[in-house]
């Protein structure tokens, strides 16, 4: 039995969590922390949990969480895993951390792009950037798991075959991103309130969003050549989902089907990430609920570019479900316990 | 020139009234007030008035307000319109009030309902109940109008014609309300979010939603007879609309035929409201944006029940729009004036 | 294993059992049949089934899916069930139709509500209804099951403890039933469009909805009393989900909390149907993608009526979850294989 | 009086103009034509017309339209408008194409993306781009207008600014728009339900969409260079607006500051288009039901791109809204006449 905490256990990715893992036959959730519900049943916060859950959340006591628990999923804005990873590392406990603070290697770019100090730079050295298609070895044997952000988790997989052969044009690259709602979170903003968000369409964080040193970051990794994107995100109003349309050019001239083969030869392994056969392009809610990557990609014969186009439930393969998938390789388990479901549609 | 101001002005009632009356000819509009964007400009905030309302918000000068004005929209929460009546009254300017404070003629059930004292049962008693359809030569001569609620206004309208003629069988009548997310406001609550409303359905208030008394008020001196109805109200995922259905047992064997011919016969000079060809019912989205209030009735053969259901924009006809148009009676206006237009389909 | 054929498996209720049966470890899917994409890879037509599913659809071969499967889901539009049932029956097959041709016990009420004769009176007496909650040892021993309606789902269990105690006043019981999009179907017609649906709210098949009768006959059956309702359906912007108020008087005096208990005994033995604590009401996306019924109730203290909501998943205890449930009944499996999941919220 | 028809008055295109004309005191609506609807009245079958409008749909006959009419507007699908324009043409009168018959000048380049045969090649060249932000006196003098696509508006208002000004690197642009689903018209197709869009994003048209070689020779057009574009198409769950997003090089080094004002310049004297304030992006729902065009503009420091975001209502600057522009122009009307709204939100 695999001992669990969840640390921000009533945000929209705490309680994703709570779903994922509540029923596992393997898993014992020990204690779900939530701030604002401490002392309240976790089923009469979130009645979809009604009759399926039945703990109380608690404030965090970070002594008993790091002694009782094998490993700690944090669900909280950036700044609040560093302290929780000191104690569980000094515990010999693992620690997935579904925020920013172990993603960026470079602490003086955390520091230009979330405007705090990195209070943990020995820990953030050791840390293993938690996505599995890309550095699924080193995830198995991790003490810390920074778990990738969503739309970086949709833009990785879309680039990736092609930044490993090198064939993106360094300069090129354009991150056109759409999300749902549940992204920006549980929080009482009026920007979040139904009636702004419905039936109307916006973008936000243009040409500043915390993602792209994030996906700079790694797509330099995966290419081996310093690589600056262009990224802009999008509000869509749904609650779950992301779609990416990423535009690049390659080098040397390559035919529709042969970058589409580079894609199939890519992913063939891979259970989570499916490309589609040519001519079908992905949606959204193909994926709702599950762990799955779906990819649509095309060369524009009369341009030259690529376009790819990738699709994640952003609460599943860009949050939670890819916290689960690095627990499950983690612990040794088959990668897809847990997570071997269909998406609910419609 | 007709000089307004409009207290609470970033409210969704408030905004709207700023839409209405914003470009009209024959209206000035004076202070624009707002405690949460004091000091911004109006279109700042909301965009959609870009380029068209150069207001800046202020905090409410009462003094300033009721100087300026010839008459005061109120957009507050109950309790707000009492001393801003009190003001207006003493300086002979007129106040239509969008909230509760003058809606329920009996101070104790105003006080049992919404939990405060009522410190102005002087103006109270003189002030005027806004349904034009239902009284309108009373508000003309009106120096404060207690403008209606919104799933009120539905229920009314739909039930006046019967009412009227003394068919209902008290006891019998049954209100099942259904509204957008506006009703709710605009305030900052996670029941409110996109994320948690979209894609659901509920009930809310089940048993005790403060619209109850005041709907009784009016179907009692509608009808005679004291009436006590069962309301429950429902959220919608859409922004804007109120449809509700009504079921009633009617006195006397009344075919579907006649009933409908009452209703037409009732209706048949008003301008907002539009009784529907037997066999038609009515959607929210062709009254959005519109004064107009739509209703399909029936009897059922096999119950010998009557059902109605009416449609409204809750923040037109069933707000702001019904405040213009009391606010065109107030002055001599055409009751119509600012309000002709076509519902915003699809 | 259990040999599977879903006919009419590219509806909504069909692709949902491929849905809930495809991964089943103790189900074999033989045959889905489809007349519009026959011959087409069923995950091509469903991306939300890509990599999972590798079936083609089919034209129905009636010989062929009698031999091969040991039971029959029938998901078509009414009068297809028929023959179905009866070569079924011949080949000592089981069927489940998810139509409505064996709900209805009374041909001559059939054939009034769904003006086509009903040409197998033999198989409709031996069909039983199946409502778990309501005759589960029935449903173990059948041949062919009449899977409930959406709306009746929804309704028989929120009033079924009452009308078992026989405390509802007959003639007094009014459902007011709210339902998503995809109980319309897959089918092309306008009114169904995504830009006709979308941010508004209508009534629908006002006093001749086709679930009355079914209704009507459930409802004499548990109270054993001849009685009628008034049922109306609405259609909500959502994809999933059925929310139902139901109003009705009651013999004697009885408080919300002695009304309360009652549900809460009626339901403390079944998994599926959950009452919620006094004050909490349901909603639908609670029960997203779930097998599962919550209900709330309460008496108004004013008018003395109960009030009932209850909700589910059109698709899961609606249809196609109900359908799996029957089927792990008549193989008797736990009733729970295969629905014992947590709604998809949010 | 100006006498108008409107050829395919029940899409949405069509519908929409009769929204915005029949009201109005300077035009007298002869001929809505309908092949779906003929004989029926509009009012019943748009129910928001209702009370409003109280023609009688018609089959179209052309002698008796272009005998009545003073301008005819064609709402109809490509290749309808040619006989209509031909016949106009020989009787002196208007017409208004919505469609694409008339837009592309090189009728070889009509027939590749429409794959039809262009007959009527002769009034091609005689018809005029009707963009009045960039050919508005050309428009003044036409007989043929050919109304711009919906996704081309947003995009050439986006970009013309820095066009006129031989800014842009050719073969740098990128443009990546989202539409509403009214853009898909209201055909009966399975994926335009509402349970197939609901809650779901998607690219469609991915490298082949119509409106590319119709931007490219408008882009050309502007810039006096040869343009080639990248054009992605996406659907978004909500029934009108538009959103483009740009990305586009930059010939030397330009500060955010130095294109916005170029921005702000090139539209100071344009009504219905609106250069946001630096650091606010626009939303669709801000320019509901309007025919504005809402700008944000800026430059990323990082790399040195363009990014452009434009919203549109697609029915209204995208379509009916600027065809109604168009007319006033053509009937020496101030240009605003009938267009000067604020839009619905919420």
């Amino acid at each position: 039995m695999i001992h669990v905490s969840i640390i921000g256990a009533t945000g929209y990715t705490g309680v994703e969590l709570v779903r994922l893992l509540g029923l596992r036959k393997d898993v014992v959730l020990d204690h779900l922390t939530s701030r604002t519900y401490a002392g309240q049943k976790i089923q009469e916060v979130f009645p979809h949990l009604y009759g399926s859950i039945d703990h109380t959340c608690e404030e965090m006591d970070l002594e008993q969480v790091t002694a009782d628990s094998d490993v700690i999923f944090v669900a909280l804005p950036h700044g609040h895993a560093l302290p929780i990873a000191k104690k569980a590392k000094e515990k010999g406990k693992k620690v997935i951390d579904l925020g920013a603070d172990f993603r960026l290697k470079d602490t003086a770019v955390y520091e230009e792009w979330y405007k705090v100090a990195h209070t943990e730079p020995g820990l953030l050295e050791e840390a293993v950037y938690g996505l599995p298609e890309w550095n699924r070895e080193a995830i198995k044997d991790a003490d810390i798991i920074a778990n990738p952000g969503c739309f970086v988790t949709s833009i990785l997989l879309g680039l990736m075959p092609l930044m490993k052969k090198g064939l993106v044009v360094p300069g090129s690259v354009i991150c056109d991103s759409k999300s749902g709602t549940s992204g920006a979170g549980r929080s009482e903003k009026v920007d979040n309130l139904f009636t702004e968000v419905e039936s109307s369409f916006k973008a936000y964080g243009v040409a500043h969003h915390r993602h792209t040193p994030e996906i700079e970051q790694l797509l330099t990794e995966m290419s081996g050549t310093e690589t600056l994107i262009q990224f802009t995100p999008h509000l869509v109003p749904m609650s779950r989902g992301i779609l990416s349309t990423i535009y690049a050019d390659v080098t040397g001239g390559h035919s529709a089907e042969a970058i589409h083969a580079i894609f199939e030869e890519a992913y063939a392994a891979e259970t989570f990430v499916q490309v589609l056969p040519a001519g079908m392009w992905p949606m959204t809610k193909s994926v709702r609920g599950t762990n799955v990557c779906q990819i649509g990609v095309t060369v524009d014969p009369r341009t030259g570019k690529v376009i790819i186009v990738s699709v994640i439930d952003n609460l599943m393969k860009g949050a939670a479900g890819q916290a689960v998938q690095n627990m499950n390789l983690l612990f040794g388990l088959d990668e897809t316990t847990g997570l071997n479901t269909i998406g609910l549609f419609p």
